[in-house]
């Protein structure tokens, strides 16, 4: 199984509407990718390693595919509906990485 | 219920040892810090967003926790043990992040 994470860097006054993360663009990205997304996590970050440092990241999700193929067969597709989707939560430009799942909550 | 991830951000020549990380380091801290661990991930980068990009991270872990302090109180003794074994594995210098799991694999 792999992961897509999507992680949204913090900064000083960006704006990200968690609520409609939560409510609206991910069960959307979940409805357009069918069975092929297992699964999905949503994050919102709190903070960092050291007391009182910022989170590094405002927000992630985790999109859990069998492979990267699956993944790729059924986002891109509606990769260009879903992309349209960002600015009405965010102005923030996210950084994606592609996991294998080595251990799973175990 | 929170989740404390521990990245290793990705570069050339990185040196990280997977097996280790996931038989013997893990293992250790959910055995340090006992039932406050409610369970752990552990992923491998694949790759970025674009096509042939490295991730961002080589590895990352994740710890889900009932709260900030549930962590703290079950790692905190535990740190100087957990961090003297880093070596074992990598000489990569981790990020943290603690996050609210606002949806958990749904």
């Amino acid at each position: 199984m792999i992961k897509v994470s999507v992680m949204y860097p913090n900064k000083p006054d960006a704006r990200f509407d968690h609520d409609y993360y939560r409510d609206k663009h991910m069960p959307m990205v979940k409805s357009r990718m069918g069975d092929a997304c297992l699964s999905y996590s949503v994050d919102k970050g709190l903070g960092g390693g050291a007391p009182g440092a910022p989170a590094p990241y405002v927000a992630t999700c985790d999109i859990y595919c069998e492979s990267v193929e699956s993944f790729q067969a059924a986002f891109g597709p509606h990769m260009k509906e879903i992309m349209a989707d960002v600015p009405n939560y965010t102005d923030l430009q996210p950084v994606m990485q592609i996991s294998e799942v080595v251990v799973d909550r175990q």
